[in-house]
């Protein structure tokens, strides 16, 4: 459905020279003091969500080729043809359809039986939010991936507008160190459990659930209970059926598992925050939907921030972004990125299975600041390699603590101005360092002192974080991932990585029972004897 | 102290030609068919950790050429400066110490110092740890980067070994979305705080002691009880008296911030485990303390592992590392290692202040498997960039769920081999791919299901991870740090790239409040007048 690849464009021809020529001796601080309205030039609005892009390593004339780029590459038009419902993950052969999920009534494909699904799961959650009724206390969501991410990241994100009396829990690895410490602290009375897993045969979540089930019977709970205290969100309803369960939400084969948070698989969150916060939610998400469908591609956020990606990766070489989000509820949002980003354009092939002669997925990671300020944050403003950064701010709190919403509001500005700005050693021989060894030369210590600066940074900024402004980033994410997939020649929405590993495992699990090591490299065996010593 | 820098080495020159000549082609599959014993061969053992190197990208001329190069470059003598207290952090003229915390009583410099803290850490842990006696619930720990990193990653590690009466709360953020959520779910009466700043100064801290303080007050606490419900890991007594603490455990200017978790920064830890706990994990620690003393460089596990961060970092160019632990208990490691690592090596200058023309510190990331093969694992195995893998595992678990463990286990084993065999497109012609798409063709569908293979990852093996094995990975992480920073020439134990955004900081601080914005570059200007709009 692309008309071409990047590397095939006029424009990337023309995007080489300017690298050559311009591009990478860019220096942001002249860039500035060239430019006084480099600030304005730089800064994009899109629904719940404004952007300073005006700290990175770009021109308007590296702006203008990477936006010729993508009209060169139909991107409009592939991005049309996802939005239509055409089969644009071709590997598999379906659509890529979560922005149906968040469309209103009648406005977009499968309409009927995306709302048919969300009231049904609403007013079910609506239920358990009852807790004088329901009895429920604690809600454990039990899958892994796009069954665990989604919802793991939006609880906490959106704390200040959850149920008081409900608490959320999510086991996801199959590794057993997770579910027990979690149903340790529980009582099954007052327990709901989501077993989160479309084909109900995912290997981590059936195990868990197995716990979870085996845990209920053995403190009481009756084979009946089964079906008010476990719930499905699956299409396997045979499985389900079986396990006991006798209440599921389905979603469908074009809902890619860490795209799914906006179905069935958002039950917890409905859960956490109501029906009202969650259909905000998703109005955000599909708010930002239109942003994308309709923007020019000049003015497109996700477009204009996938084009930048493209433009570090493959012209200046960055292997990776770190995410700070200013907001400590958005803890998890650097691991949801993980998947939604390296999952979806981690690959090397094109759609043809030609392979690429560029890099694609960076290391998308990060922690909350100003937590990275204590830990990482030295690397990033005096290590070797430059790390472009991504900051996010809420202009207002949801809590009453002025004076830290401006602590933190102040830290992540000077951070972002920092790394552009740097300080000389000529500067750093100005100032006193307290703890700097009395007997050190002074020269020295100031090159010890110094930062090179230049180094790139976008801030992205919220009113506040309400369900709205958390639908709206995360579908900006998406739509980002989507434009620089397409612009590589990526299929987004397979994940063939992930097969041979599952292989593999299926092949090694009654070896470390049986001990055989027939067939195994040397490593394997030997650690598989080592396990069984 | 250090003889040389590792450029300026004879080894570093043969290394050169050995990677070019070798090393940039190595196949580890034809690797491991040369060399039956290539796993004795790259197998190591050390207190409490067994290491599998041989999936890694190195071979015998290798490692002993990279071993040649650390005895060139006078590791064993800086090493051992380090552990009898020279001032090996040159920039600030003091001594690093951090292994004399955890040495026996009279094996290392300022034994009775230490000793006598710790000695009334403990009694005043195992007093909280009475909770009938104290009444106590709820330990929140305010602190941030090495004064929360540590405790917050060890509580969970060792949640097995843990009080069940008791929770651990860490709050580190000055973002008030982090301390808001956990104060609303506790009492005064059950709540002890510990107030962690060697200082008493770090302004994130601070302001959360105030909120804390506040909220005490304002539900009733009355002035005195301050005394009984905050404690200070502080050596600021006057500043901590003011505050109403009266019960203080102090450190000293050779504790790191990111090598403290073993001073009376490890308060929470105790509190959590108990003393003898904690005494077990200082003892695993200072068992890998005398490995790293003791063995000779090519046995030595940290060295080995300091060694390869250098061989990938300057001869390959990897630019990132993942660290996966298959144990739940360890989600916080990955977080702990960025500062231990970034913090500590990312410099780009030596002792002398000149620059540095090769990479320092890689970033580190990585969540606990199996979360990370259902998220970014499909970009590690399929991606354009090779990342290498930290495998993390234990062979006994600390609970009753065999089956579960088998299964970790299994597909840690499993993603390790599959990173290094990879799968052909011929082999992937034959298997079948039940969600591939009917209509492609078969050969482009083998392509997209092929794995290149070849891709490095060690694992490391525990036994169980008590409070002993737990001391022995941390220390491991500690000396390995030291050997890649000693060899690139950097002081591995300062931090002046935290300095220039504080000061920012507090120059934007009142900037908030008055909107002046005098002097600011125009994007700090802009977002400035955005947030005051």
């Amino acid at each position: 459905m692309l008309t071409k690849r990047c590397d095939q464009t006029v424009a990337w021809t023309a995007l080489q020279g300017h690298y050559q020529a311009h591009g990478r001796d860019l220096d942001l601080r002249e860039a500035f003091q060239r430019d006084p309205k480099r600030f304005e030039h730089f800064a994009l609005g899109a629904p719940e969500v404004f952007a300073d892009l005006s700290k990175n390593l770009w021109d308007v004339a590296t702006r203008r080729l990477l936006t010729e780029l993508a009209r060169e590459c139909g991107l409009e038009a592939h991005r049309d043809a996802m939005l239509r419902g055409e089969a644009v993950n071709t590997t598999e052969g379906r659509a890529v359809l979560h922005t149906a999920l968040r469309a209103p009534r009648g406005a977009a494909p499968f309409s009927d039986d995306v709302h048919g699904v969300l009231d049904r799961m609403l007013a079910f959650a609506e239920s358990v939010r009852d807790t004088a009724a329901s009895g429920i206390r604690h809600v454990v969501n039990i899958g892994i991936g796009g069954s665990d991410l989604g919802p793991a990241m939006a609880v906490p994100a959106l704390d200040a507008f959850a149920h008081p009396g409900i608490t959320l829990h999510f086991v996801s690895n199959v590794d057993g160190h997770d579910i027990t410490p979690v149903l340790r602290r529980l009582k099954p009375a007052e327990t709901l459990f989501i077993i989160a897993s479309k084909t109900f045969t995912t290997q981590e979540t059936m195990a868990n659930a197995a716990v979870a089930r085996q845990w209920f019977l053995d403190a009481g709970g009756s084979d009946a209970d089964i079906g008010k205290h476990f719930v499905g969100a699956t299409t396997n309803l045979e499985a389900a059926g079986k396990f006991g369960i006798r209440t599921t939400f389905g979603f469908w084969d074009w809902v890619g598992g860490r795209y799914s948070l906006w179905s069935a698989i958002g039950l917890p969150i409905a859960i956490a925050i109501g029906s009202d916060h969650f259909r905000a939610l998703l109005a955000g998400a599909h708010a930002m939907d239109r942003h994308f469908a309709e923007a020019p591609l000049a003015d497109n956020l996700p477009v204009q921030l996938g084009l930048l990606d493209l433009w570090y990766r493959n012209f200046f070489g960055f292997t990776s972004r770190s995410v700070a989000p200013y907001h400590q509820g958005l803890r998890r949002f650097p691991a949801y990125l993980q998947q939604l980003e390296m999952e979806s354009n981690g690959k090397q092939v094109d759609f043809d299975g030609q392979p690429l002669p560029y890099a694609t997925s960076p290391v998308v990671w990060g922690e909350p600041g100003t937590n990275g300020q204590h830990a990482y944050f030295q690397m990033l403003h005096q290590g070797t390699d430059t790390v472009p950064v991504e900051f996010i701010a809420v202009k207002h709190p949801t809590h009453a603590h002025a004076d830290l919403h401006a602590k933190a509001l102040a830290n992540c500005l000077a951070q972002s101005a920092a790394l552009m700005l740097g300080k000389t050693s000529a500067a750093a021989l100005t100032e006193k360092a307290p703890t700097a060894s009395a007997t050190l030369d002074k020269q020295t210590l100031a090159r010890h002192r110094t930062f090179p600066g230049n180094r790139p940074s976008s801030v992205l900024l919220l009113e506040q974080l309400t369900p709205r402004a958390l639908g709206a980033l995360i579908a900006l994410y998406e739509h980002r991932v989507f434009t620089s997939g397409a612009l590589w020649g990526i299929n987004s929405f397979d994940q063939w990585g992930v097969e041979l590993g599952k292989a593999l495992c299926n092949d090694l699990l009654p070896r470390l029972a049986s001990g055989d090591p027939a067939g195994l490299d040397a490593s394997t065996a030997g650690l598989l004897a080592r396990l069984r010593a």
